[in-house]
């Protein structure tokens, strides 16, 4: 006999995960175009319409009046699309184009670069950051060479949450095109995937109003509360998207410059029906609430002996023994470890005060 | 004032998509997992149990008993990480690496391929189709050379719904293996995306159970009736997703064999509850619905005069003058073109006989 399809994980537990909740005007909006394809605008022109908004509003919580980009299937697409464009832009228009094309990021970046590097054929030259998990910038001048297409800056890094110093990175970028004959230089990358939608809420430098940046990462189905799948790729020039573009016959529309073919609709509706709802008084409530709970996390773990990070964007990371780890696991809280095997908590929309209430009382229960 | 949502596309006058409707259980089933990541299994494990289910129920569809893989974004996805396999595993595990490894395709091959080329920076090699729209073997074989890394073969052409000579492709990889010092052949990449859940009831031989095929796309999210976003790529052995995979530091899971990085759990979730409907009994009916509705268009188009290219599986292609397909779409039917500008009509599950006279009558009205 076949088993039923099961329930999915209630979010009742879940401190792992940069995804969350859908707000319900989102899953509302994505429940009613789960059979739409954005990738097709001329069969599907609504949800292609809706992309055209997703884009606008993503463009103005990163600071960019005329954005080019898509929703992607996430950040890793997306991070992978702009080393793509690097690669392209300087195979194709620099005086000298790189022979070994490199990229330049820091070490708390995402595995994702990890995975453009080898999917591109590209070098990921991985700098240190300095002692408080932000890049050195330092480190990342003497990494940049000839052959470098793109330089990486994290806006809210995965495992501390920490916003890389974006216009030194812009600075770095330009010093490298003022050395060159040409004039070429890499393309400035920013990783917002899920540090975007708390961002605008703080004092960071992290977007194109900031510094020129060239392109973003910026994920609707982290904090911005739209479903899974939604992320987003913006560019400065369009000329970025243009290196992505390829041929497309048997669509009425002629080029795609998305990785994927078909893509989600319901992903791009609940984009935008999230955005009208959060943009900004909601989304900067999430902000607080989240940094409020981050904040009373840090200290109860601090005031119980355990060595903890200070947070800057509300995701906590403290030094918790493996056996009281997978003790909490086994109650069925869904934990994860930075690379030096700390605790890692990430306060999302879903996580309240009451879940890290009960969360600490289970720490108090095992240590 | 914002805009509201507006309502999707009905598929009252879609011809043109390779996306349909998805059966009800499939829906109610996406809509329970919007919130989960299959990508994340320490986290959403009911969904990574679900994508197992899935990838089981896939092999099951092209005859492959210990099927390894991973439900995609789609077929471009699939398409995209079969040919970085073989490029991986040729520039890994080859006795003389290629220096400049090369794909092999028919010209019936969908774009995803030349956009696999583009991102995986391999040479994509295209070959001349026979008089009926099929990959000539011999124009194959006279391509093949020590830097191919993949041969592929399509099961269900996207154009013409032609279905390629599987076994003799495969015939042309293993007498390339002979070949060479080390034995090292080319994949060979079957794309069945949208042919996969029509042609277990047809006598073609197009899968692993035909002939010795590495990798296998076929999308859940075409035929298979599962929302979108819901592809497959299945690997014959478990090497070729090593080959894919990269480290995953602060997820629970220490790898990650998939192009993007979280992923939906509602097109994962969609594909089980739809296979456990409709396999094989509902499959079956659509086929022979969507068959005996090919074939009338196919004649009602002929009868009228129009070119009509002989269907196989159930997608016509017949040349409608251009001011007649222009007047179709003016009247919102959804149509799309073959590269030879002929009008290209899918028999899809939502496309039915009463949709197709009402077609026809309009095509009457307006030529």
């Amino acid at each position: 006999m076949q088993q039923a399809v099961p329930e999915p994980q209630s979010f009742r537990r879940v401190l792992s995960s940069m995804c969350t909740e859908p707000h319900p005007a989102a899953r509302e909006a994505a429940v009613r175009f789960l059979a739409t394809n954005p990738g097709d605008p001329g069969t599907y022109g609504a949800a292609a319409e809706l992309e055209a908004r997703a884009v606008d509003a993503l463009g103005e919580l990163a600071g960019l009046a005329d954005p080019h980009g898509y929703v992607t299937s996430g950040g890793t697409e997306a991070n992978i699309q702009a080393v793509r464009a690097a690669r392209n832009r300087a195979r194709d228009e620099w005086t000298s184009p790189p022979e070994s094309p490199n990229v330049v990021a820091p070490e708390s970046a995402h595995f994702s670069f990890a995975k453009a590097a080898d999917v591109l054929g590209v070098d990921l030259l991985t700098v240190p950051t300095d002692g408080d998990g932000r890049a050195d910038v330092d480190a990342v001048r003497a990494a940049v060479g000839d052959d470098t297409v793109a330089v990486v800056g994290v806006a809210g890094s995965t495992e501390y949450g920490r916003v890389d110093p974006i216009p030194d990175l812009a600075g770095v970028v330009e010093a490298a095109g003022e050395s060159t004959p040409g004039g070429d230089r890499p393309l400035l990358h920013v990783d917002a995937a899920w540090g975007g939608f708390y961002l605008p809420f703080t004092d960071h430098e992290w977007c194109f109003e900031h510094a020129p940046v060239d392109t973003l990462t910026v994920d609707p189905h982290k904090l911005g509360q739209a479903p899974v799948p939604a992320g987003g790729l913006l560019a400065r020039d369009r000329a970025t998207l243009d290196a992505l573009a390829v041929e497309t016959p048997y669509l009425e529309s002629t080029s795609q410059a998305t990785l994927t073919g078909t893509r989600s609709g319901a992903g791009v509706a609940g984009t935008v029906a999230a955005f009208d709802e959060l943009w900004p008084a909601g989304y900067r409530e999430a902000y607080e609430t989240a940094t409020a709970n981050a904040s009373w996390l840090a200290d109860a773990l601090d005031d119980r002996g355990f060595d903890v990070v200070e947070p800057d964007l509300p995701l906590v990371a403290a030094d918790v023994p493996e056996s009281v780890f997978e003790a909490l696991r086994k109650r069925e809280w869904r934990i994860s470890r930075t690379g030096r095997d700390e605790l890692r908590v990430v306060c999302m929309p879903h996580v309240t005060r009451r879940m890290l209430r009960e969360f600490v009382a289970d720490v108090d229960d095992l240590r």
